[in-house]
């Protein structure tokens, strides 16, 4: 078992939903790097549940305790390391997943992996709650990134049957990221929030939950990151995406587009713009043979509905061997595209920056 | 830049299209294993090009010259070489390459990343030649697997216009995937052999490409096997798949289906069949919370068409640094989906013999 | 940077001497191992700091606070992350280090390393003090290779001029490793204990430090553990044995005695005990070929004087470049010798599970 | 198993003493580095057998065949590969080492851990025989490092009861390092050449062999490289020392010395020289707190004798579980210290470039 990713900046996760605290360990970040907490907060805050109709009732403050790693402000270079503790537990809602295994949930693959010895207290090392410290770990490297002129922004593209529009995948601008940032939801069609929300919310009046796409992009990227094969920027990316709980499929530019698509169409031919090579069209999506080209890179991933949901559901119990059924009766989301956008900004964020080697 | 994978299992490729050779070094695999030599050749012939009217004219035998870790057939627990010569290269094809980007292809990203001292003939180690190695590792890994109960097969679930129908997710077996191999083209509807071909053979005489998917099953597979977050299957599979030149995206289980559905639909419901914990529907393709549940693993990626057509395109020179056309003359495929299958296959075995830890 | 180790058990260090907390994430652990968490608390005792006239007057209780990993008493499968608090720490003492360079310490190639960013309070994440949660994950590894039969012990083979007699490599029993936990100093011939304690003191009293050698033993170790190569045994235990400080030298078995012997003499002949396949010298120290062969494992590392003296030293002022002296006024030890049996004792049960891979 | 080191710069052995053919495969080089090959055949030919009657008189030309990963003389950023050709393999030789167990070989260790299929024919992938492609590595490295002002040279510093004198750790410079290339042997007082012939021979006339020790220095390394903890330059350093077969124990600088010294002592004092920081003495050899600190690095590594020997030696048959006596007759070394000293410079280099992060 490995909850650690990258080389050049190694992250590495611990902790449990109902234990003492959660947290990271974040190596290879280079020294004398002015960190802005308030800013690291607001990002904590876009994650933390609890704060409207729309998620969980579970109060958490999600404040990161830094043990190491920052001196005077500025990064040490020393691994920089975070604990966050667990404080709004109610361990007693969960006694029951011990035997009667959650369908969508990781309970029946976890007790098999651990042989019956990890927490199944609220999903334990496998909870949506691990996202808190990627959170933080994406945080830092934005501000890095920024630094180089990059910057990263998400928007909900779609939840259930309510489909934003997409990025323009050429002339995607900072600004536009931005103004995501103050928006109820994060879209780029404002009609769509109270939509948006409309679907959440009947979903949750149903004891039901919902799922949906989130698209992002990552702009001022040079061209000439990443490598061919195995740590190709989709690879890359991809890896760090699907270790976000939830996630079931990744596309990269015009994704599954491509396959009814004839080369001339899909090819993205070069231009000079300003004495700039860039690409005409941006159907790769920033990158080209797992390198990217200079255009912004561009990628949508797929969230499946919560599976934690109030409505009657058939399983099995493991400790007698019997099928059964299943309420579930703890705090949960209803749906939890909007609060996994930060997530997925963070992981596009340490993706790069592992990519970049600072 | 780092063209390895793996910490079990880890497999090194090496090798530039009009270079001296390719070729790939395994480490971690077990000793004593009989690896069946006909078996590996098989799987390299289905990648192999020159066979058909479907694919390059490029000619070559793609036979692996085995330097080490194979010892009076077995192995030896050292690690596997193999080097394959490239034989049929006409390099002054490529000449024009070194200035003029081809859309579509590596060449601009790559020539920044290796400040213009990459081999550009035929896309250096960019090269789809370079999967030749890969489906060595994937026809090793395959047998290992086997001897533990796993099987892999794939088949092409679109071309173009024409899709093919999808692998029953719950009662897939071996059997249905033997079959693929004896078929002109891996599909699961026959009579979407000869539209595909046609499909492509149209494209070809236009002088264009077209793309795909391919869907690859994994049976056999016990429950328990992965981790949370970075290690998780779907991390190590698209990671690998992204690795592949020309795949653009990738789901699992149902995928992008998910978005508009709700929990109580797509979370799969635990049953007792035959004594035995399954699921009663298998949306998420047999990895739940990162791990496998014992279910059919079941995933989808998209390939990109081929970026190399015969028509011409708009490009720049970047020696001159003017705006200029490109026709590519040179051997290509009008379509790599069919190809690709086995590639896939590949990669689909190596992830999961790295997560198996034999 | 990059304070981890280990591909199957890895341990992820972090903190500073003077900042808020220190700790490690330890991940591969495998699950439901039951922790006696008061041998873990014996083994930290044996490090900590301000005990008696042989080291610092810094005190630190030590105390492991476990964030996660760890549920009902036993391994969870998780990574195992424990925070153990900064308590005793006097910064004002400090001061002068930002500017005057100790000799013999880090603080001037870490002031390099990190543009001066470094926390240079205590030696920062330099610190001895680091070796707290070094011995924390050891004492996690001894545990479990307790179960597999294996233990390991260590003593002080030299102080200053006080040489102790070395161990019996061909037949070192588990009661001889035990009988060296009971001691004040851990000697096998008892006569120097106050020896030792003279040779430590007089160098106090002196203003001065004073250096030795820790031989540490690993019996009950089956032959084949390890690779040929770069993961060979030595290669990992003397990996980990340079990442304690001070430490400056390893052999294995007779080491620099090889340089002046004949094939014939340092060859361990085989033969057959109680129909068990033996070496009749023990003069490899257990490996041959990088592999164990059964034999009890042994090693010895140099220790160097503590850098931290009382006396006036020779030194530059980093700020106004200029040459000066300094005269160290903080807590120190005299010799470090006895507090870093256990850490060698640690690293080297990492080291073992490392290759043992459980 | 994993024959690979390095996450800047990776190096993946392969190969086995009398298979098809052994090599490398190096990842992460830069691109554009123009290699002499010359210069690469000369450090091949200082490690190849069958010269002169000090060594064995297998005859192998060693010739690297570059596979990829140079294109028109520079490197291309992709991975270079090379394979050398076994050509003076005899098997007939070996015949007997399937059951009968060399002692000091990796021979019964090497069965147990892959259960009797490794390849036994000249110890096959242990063989000494793979230290030639790790010296293929070093001299691209060595260019590498070169071009940053660093140089590497050794020197034999023991063989059997002849000492030779020690570098100057604070004046050596590259002009004494060069001059060792030219010499019979090298050493740095050159009486002892005739010496240590002698007594290579006088073992060699015994059927018996002698051990020895070399020393290395690395000069024109800045201050600031290497890590805190695990990634030292010493771990890094003695993690690939102990890669080398043979080698059983490495110092650096004053290595065991410290052992019975003051830290008054001990402690390298700092002064200005020209402006430059420097320490007045080197008896850290040119490493604190894990870091390089400006000053030469110099370490000493112990290698064993060589275990194949012609004397009757007492040793166990695995196969029919008896005890029996061995005499060795293949061709073999009577002392490879002189050999291996081109090997511990190519193991310096390579450390020195991982580190490096070029």
């Amino acid at each position: 078992m490995n909850s650690s990713f990258g080389k050049n900046i190694n992250i590495s996760l611990f902790g449990e939903s109902h234990g003492k605290g959660i947290g990271v360990v974040i190596q290879g970040l280079p020294a004398g790097i002015k960190l802005d907490v308030e800013q690291i907060n607001n990002e904590m805050s876009r994650r933390a549940p609890g704060k409207d109709a729309l998620s969980t009732t579970r109060k958490e403050s999600d404040i990161p305790k830094i043990q190491s790693g920052i001196f005077e402000g500025y990064t040490t270079g020393a691994p920089l390391a975070i604990v966050i503790e667990n404080s709004d537990t109610k361990s007693k809602d969960y006694s029951i997943l011990k035997s009667h295994m959650r369908p969508g949930h990781a309970d029946y693959p976890g007790n098999i992996r651990y042989g019956g010895f990890n927490d199944y207290r609220g999903g334990g090392h496998f909870s949506g709650r691990l996202t808190a410290p990627i959170v933080f770990a994406g945080a830092v490297a934005k501000q890095i990134l920024k630094s180089q002129g990059i910057t990263i922004g998400a928007h909900i593209s779609q939840i259930g049957n309510v489909l934003d529009k997409k990025f323009d995948a050429v002339n995607i601008d900072e600004k536009e990221l931005t103004a995501l940032l103050s928006k109820e939801l994060p879209v780029l069609n404002d009609e769509n929030i109270v939509k948006m929300k409309d679907e959440i919310l009947l979903a949750k009046q149903e004891g039901d939950s919902v799922g949906g796409k989130i698209e992002c992009a990552i702009i001022g990227t040079k061209a000439g990151i990443g490598n061919p094969f195995f740590d190709s920027v989709e690879s890359t990316i991809s890896h760090l995406a699907f270790s976000v709980p939830a996630v079931k499929g990744i596309n990269f530019g015009i994704g599954e587009n491509f396959a009814n698509m004839r080369g001339s169409c899909a090819n993205d031919e070069y231009c000079l713009t300003g004495g700039e090579i860039k690409t005409r069209t941006n159907n790769n999506g920033g990158i080209t043979g797992g390198i990217t080209n200079g255009m912004p890179i561009i990628f949508e991933v797929v969230i499946k509905p919560t599976p934690s949901i109030s409505k009657e559901q058939r399983t099995v119990d493991i400790t007698s061997k019997t099928e059964t059924t299943l309420e579930i009766t703890g705090r949960h989301d209803p749906c939890i595209v909007q609060r996994a956008v930060v997530v997925i900004e963070a992981i596009a964020a340490i993706g790069i920056l592992e990519l970049i080697k600072i």
